[in-house]
C-alpha cells in the first residue's frame, strides 16, 4: 500500500506526485523522491523494481521478509533491512522489518508487519530543510535513527522487569515465579539481540572503512545511529549477563531455603523422636518398673520429658537450625 | 553412479551428453558442461579427474567423504564439499554430502550418502535461462543454494521441538522427560553446527575479498548464501544457548520442587509427631495419672490433640509449606 | 554554570577571561584557551557552540548526557565522554560525566551530575608549565588522567568488599548473606565495567594508529592514560570471575552444609527409631511375654536399648555422620 | 640413535650414507638427504648442528624436548615440533615428540619418546617418486600428514568412549561412574587439545600468507594437512562441550533421583505416621475409652487403619509421588 | 640500591665503574654498561634519569611499581615491566617487580620487592662472550628470560596441588576441603595470569612486525621467550578449566552422596517405621484381640516383625538403596 511519494528539492517539498510521474523527477539530478509503502503487494515490488532499477535478490528479500538485519550494496543502490520491535497487548515482542532502498537521488521505505507509522520521521526532517538539504543518505538516516530510538523504551522495559525481579529474587517462597520470569526475559532479550547486533555491524560499514557512495555525506549522522546501537547492545549484553547471573542466585536461594527447612526438621524432629522414645519406655509392659509406681512419677516424668526437649530446644537454637 | 551430463550454451540446454564427448564440449569455450553423479565409484572418480585434470587431493577428499564443508581453489578450480541434512524415519539426523567441482566451463557435482535429489536444482536452472547464461559460477550457487535451503526446515523442526520443551518445562514432574530431549536436541544441534560454520566462512570468501574467478560474476548471489547461512548460524547460537539455560532452568525446577517435598514432608512429619507424642505420653504405664481415670478423658485428649494438629496445619498453611 | 574560563600562553595563565573575550583569544595561534563548565545549560551549551564551531550532534550529545564513554573527531576537534564514578552516602556507585571539547586551542570541559571538582586538575597543570606548554592536548591528558586516577580507589574499595565476602564463604552458616553481597557487588562491577571498557578502546585510539592531531604530541601521555585503563579493565575481569567462582562455590558449601545436616538427620533418625522400636515392642499386650515378669526384666531392656543406641552412635561417628 | 640416512634424487632412493657422507651430497644442489634419529644424544645432536648449520636455539629445544608444537624459521630453516599420541597398555595418553628440520636439500627427523615408528613414512614417499621429486618440503609434509593421521583413532576413541557414557547417563544410578569417567575423558581431551590447537595454527602459516620458501611447492598438502587438524580440532570442540553438558545434565539426573526419592521418603513416612498415630491413640490408657470394650473395637480398628493407609496410598499414586 | 655496574666490550666485561665513569662509557659507541640496581631510591632514580635521558613516565612508572607488565618504547629506549614470582614460608604467592630501561648502549635493570637475586643472570652472560657481543638487546633477553624460567617452578607446583586435589576429588567425605583448595589455587593461578598474559602479548611485539632497534639482533631469542609464555599460559589457561570442571564435579559428587544418604534413611525409616506400626498395634488396648492370649502370640508377632523388616532390608537392598 502506497502511502507517500514526494519529491524534495534543497531540502524543500517540490510537490506530492503520483507515481507515474516518479520518472519525470528521477531525471533531475538536483530534487530527489522519497516513497513509502506499507506492506507493499506483489505489483508494487515489481513496478518499483523496474521503476528504480533494484537487484532482484533484494526484491526478494523485500518480498519474503523476515531478513535479518543487513545493509548491503547493489551497485550504488544501497539496501537496508532494519527490524521495528513493538509490545504487544499480550506483553509480548512483535517483530516487524522496515526494507530501505537508498539510491543517488530516491529513497523508498516499505513498512511491513509493523504498526508503528513512520510519518513522524518525515515531518520531522522537512522541519529541518538545512539537513534534508543533504539528500536521500540523509532521509537513510532519518529513518534508521527513528526504528533505533524506538528500540529505548523496549530496552528499559526489560531493565524494568530485570529490577522487578531482582527486588524479590532474595525473598523466600518466591524462586518458582522468578525463573519463569527470568527465562521468559531472557527469551525477549534474544530476540532483541537478533534485531540489534546484526544492525550494529552494518551500521559500523555506514561509518568508516569504504563507506557507500549515498552515505559519505552523513558519516557523522550514522556513527551517531553506530554509537546509539552500541549502548543499546551493551545494554542487553549487561542484561544477559545478569539474568544469568540471577539464575545462579536464584537457585542457590533456594538450596539455601531448603537447607534451612531441612535444619528445621532436622531439629523438630529430633526433639520429638525423644520424647516419643521416653513415652515408649514408660509405655511398657514389665512388671517391675518401679518408677511407675511413684506417686510423683507422671509429673516427674512429664519433666524430665519436657527438660529434655526445652534442652534440645535451646541447643538447636544455638547452633542456628531453629 | 552418473545421473546425468549436459552441456549448455548461452544459457539454454544443448543436448544430453555422453561421457565420451565430455572433452569435445569442453573444448568450446561458449558452452559449458554441467555432471551430476550419486555415491561414485573408483572408476568414475578417476575418469573425471583424468578428463577434467582435477587435483589429486581434491579427488582424494572425494573418495574419502566425511570432510568438513568447504571451499579450496586448485589453479582455477574450485573444490566445494557441502553437508546434506535429512531427518531419518526414527527422527535423527543424516548427514551426506556433495562434493562440488566447477571449472571454467564445467561443474561436477557428486552426491554421497544422502536420499534428497538435486534434481530440482537442474529444473529450476533451465527455467531461468537469463541467469543460467552466467555460466558455471551460477550452476555453483544454484546448488549450493538449493543445499542450503534444506536446512531451514530443518532448524524449524529443531526450534519446535525446543519450543515444545519450553512449553513444559514449568509443569511438575516432567524434569526428567525434559532433560534427556534437551540433551538429545543439543547433539541435533551440534550436527546443524558442523554443517554450516564452516560453510559460512567459505561462503563469506566467495563474496569478499580475492573472490575465486569463477564466482566473480555471482558475488550477489553468493552473499545471498551468506546471508541464508549467516540466519541459519545465528538461530543454531540462540538454540544452542535456549537449551543451556533452559537446563539450569530445568535444574532449578527439580531443586525448587523439591524444596517443596521437603516443606510438605517436614509440616506433616513435625503434625503427626506430635500427635504421637501426645498419645505415647497418656499412652504410659504410671499408676498416678489422674486425667485417666477422668471420665471426659479420653475425649478431651483427642480433642487436644486434634487441637494441636490443626493449630499446626494452620501455621505451616499459613508459612507457605503446606 | 561557568567554573571558569582560563586563557594560556607558553604553558603559563596569561588572564581570566571574560566569555566574551574569548574570540579574542581565540585568534591568536600563540596562546590557548581553557574554559570548565559544570551542568552547562541550554544557552551556555548553545553558545560554545557557535563561538567554537562545534558539530551540532556533539552539542546534543552533552546536552542530553548518559552516552557510553567515548572519543570523536569531528573535523580537526575532538569530543570525548568520559564518566565519572563516586560513592554514595548508601554506598552505591553514582555514575557522572565529563564531556570535553579539545580543540588546536581550546578546551572546554563539561562536568555534568558529579560532585567530584576538576579544579585540582589545573592547579596541578599551572605548576608544570612546561608540559602546559604542549597546549590544547596535555590539558585534554590531564582532565583525562584525573578522572581515571579517580578509578582507582573505586576499585580497591569493590576488591576489599570481595575479600570480606571470600573471609566468610567457608564458614557454615553465612550462605544467605554472602550471594546476596556477591549480587550486589557484581553490579557495581557492571556500572565501573561500562564506564572503563569502552573509554579503553578509545584510549587505545589516542595512543596508537591515526591519533587526531591535538593529540600528536601527547601520544606517550595517552598510552600511559591506557595502561592505567588496561590495568584497572584487568582488576575488574578478574573481579568478575572470582564473584562468579565464588557464586558457585557458595552454593556447593550450602549443599555440602545440608548434606552434613541430612547425615546428622539420618543418624540421629537412626538411634532413635531402633529405641522406640524396642520399646514399642515391649509395649505390646500380648498375655505371654516371659521378659516382662522377670524381676531385671526392665533394666535388662533398658540396657540392651541403650547399647544397641550407643553401637549405632559409635558406627556412624566412625562413618563421619555425627 | 640413527635410524637410516637416505640421499634422493629426482624423486629416487640414491643411496644409504654414511654421517660422514652427508656434506657431499648436500654440496650437490640436485639431490637432499633425509635422515631419522630416534631419541638423539647429545653428542648426535651436536654433530648434527654443525652439518647443517642449526641454530642453536632450534636444537636446544629438540635437546630438551617437551615443547608446544611450532613451525619456526630460523634463516632459509624450518624447524617444526609436533606431538605423537598413542593409548598406554593402562588406556592413559602418551605423549612423544618428534622434531623436524627442513632445510632446501635436507630433512632431519627426531622421534622423541614415542613407540611408534615413522618407517611407513619413508615407504609410502618412495613408492611415489612423482611426489618425492618435490624435494625436501614434500618430505615435511609427508612427515605431518603421518602423525596428524595417527591423530584420528584417538579421536575416535574418545568419542566411542563418550558416547559409551552417554548410553548410560539416563539410567537412575549410575551417576558416580559417570561423573568421575566424565571427568578423565576431559583430562584426556585436554592432552590431546594442546597437541593439535597449536599445530594447526602453525599449520596455516604453511599454507596461506608468507610460507617458507621450502614449503612454496606443497602449500596445497599443506591445506589439507591444516584441514585435518582443523576437522581434528571441531571435534575436540564439539567433545569439549558436549561433556560439559553431560556433567550438568549427571547433576540434573542426581538431583531429579533424589528429589523422587525425597517424595517416596515422604509419602511413606506420611502413611506409617498416620497408622502410627492411630495405634498411639487406642493404646493410650483412658479409663473411659468405649471402643475398646466393643467386641467388634479390634477389627474396625484395624479396618479403619487400613483404609486411612490405602486412601493416602492412592493420593501419592495419583500425585505421581509413588 | 646499586648492585653493581659493570662495562663491557666485544662481549669481555672491561670494568667495574663507578657511577660518576658512567657518561665516559656511554660516549664510546663500541661498549655498553649493564647497571643493576634494588629497591631503587628516589634519588637514584633521578641520577639515572638525568644521565640516561630516560621518560618521565617511564621513571614514574619504576617509582610508583605495581605496574602490569609491559615493554614501552620511548624514542630508541625500551622500557619493560617483568613481575617476579616467589613462594612465601606461608605458601602464599609473593610478587615481585623488575623494571629493565634499554638503550643502544646501556641496559639497567631494577629489582623491587623480590628476594631472587638476578646475579646469575649476569654471570652466564659472561662466560658466553660470543653471545654478550651481540649487546644491550642480548641482556635484556637474557633478564627476561631468566624472570620467565622461573615461572615454570610455579607452575608445576600449582599443577602438582591440582594432581593432589584431583587424586580425592572422587573420594567421599572430602567435598569441604576440596572446594576450599580448589578456591584458593584459582586465586593463585590468577595472580601468576596476571604476570604472565600482558608480558605474552608484549613478547610478541619483540619478535614480529615493528621490533625495537636494540632488539633487531636477538628476535629469535625473544621469540623463544615468547614460546616459553605461550606454554605457560596455556598451561594457566588448562589448569583454570581444569578447576572450573573441577568445582562442578565436586558439587555433583556433594549431591550424589546426598542422594545416597537420603536413599539409606529413607530405606531404614522405611524398615523402623513398619516395625513400630506393627508394634503399635499390638499395643493397642482393645479388650477382644483374640491373638494376644495365644500362647505364642508374642514369638509369632516378633517373627512377623523381622520377616517385614527382611524382606524390606532385601528388597532396598536389590533397588540399590542400602
Amino acid at each position: 500500500m502506497l502511502i507517500n511519494c514526494v519529491a524534495y528539492q534543497d531540502g524543500k517539498r517540490l510537490a506530492d506526485i503520483e507515481p507515474d510521474a516518479i520518472s519525470d523527477h528521477l531525471a533531475r539530478p538536483e530534487c530527489f523522491v522519497w516513497i513509502a509503502l506499507r506492506d507493499a503487494t506483489e505489483t508494487e515490488l515489481a513496478k518499483i523494481k523496474e521503476e528504480f532499477n533494484l537487484h532482484e535478490l533484494a526484491i526478494e528479500d523485500a518480498r519474503n521478509g523476515h531478513q535479518r538485519p543487513k545493509v548491503e550494496e547493489y551497485g550504488d543502490i544501497v539496501f537496508a533491512v532494519v527490524q521495528t520491535l513493538e509490545f504487544t497487548a499480550t506483553d509480548e515482542l512483535h517483530v516487524g522489518e522496515v526494507d530501505i532502498f537508498v539510491g543517488p537521488n530516491f529513497v523508498i521505505s516499505i513498512r511491513n508487519r509493523c504498526q508503528q507509522a513512520l510519518l513522524g520521521v518525515r515531518e520531522r526532517a522537512e522541519r529541518e530543510p538545512h539537513l534534508l538539504k543533504i539528500g536521500a543518505g540523509f532521509v537513510f538516516y532519518a529513518l534508521m535513527d527513528a526504528v533505533v530510538d524506538r528500540y529505548l523504551p523496549i530496552i528499559d522495559a526489560l531493565e524494568d522487569e530485570l529490577e522487578a525481579i531482582e527486588g524479590q529474587i532474595f525473598e523466600p517462597g518466591t524462586a518458582r515465579g522468578n525463573i519463569k520470569r527470568l527465562y521468559m526475559l531472557k527469551q525477549k532479550i534474544t530476540v532483541v539481540k537478533h534485531a540489534v547486533t546484526p544492525l550494529l555491524e552494518s551500521a559500523g560499514k555506514l561509518t568508516s572503512g569504504r563507506v557507500p557512495m549515498v552515505c559519505l555525506g552523513t558519516r557523522d549522522y550514522f556513527r551517531d545511529v553506530y554509537d546509539h546501537l552500541a549502548r543499546i547492545n551493551a545494554s542487553l549484553d549487561t542484561l544477559r549477563e545478569t539474568i544469568g547471573t540471577a539464575i545462579q542466585v536464584n537457585l542457590s536461594m533456594t538450596t539455601i531455603e531448603e537447607s534451612e527447612v531441612t535444619k528445621k526438621l532436622a531439629a523438630w524432629a529430633g526433639i520429638f523422636a525423644v520424647a516419643t522414645a521416653f513415652a515408649g519406655i514408660w509405655g511398657m509392659n514389665f512388671e517391675h518398673m518401679p518408677e511407675l509406681k511413684w506417686h510423683w512419677g507422671y509429673p516427674t516424668a512429664l519433666g524430665v520429658i519436657a527438660a529434655t526437649c526445652v534442652v534440645l530446644y535451646w541447643r538447636f537454637r544455638r547452633a542456628g537450625w531453629l
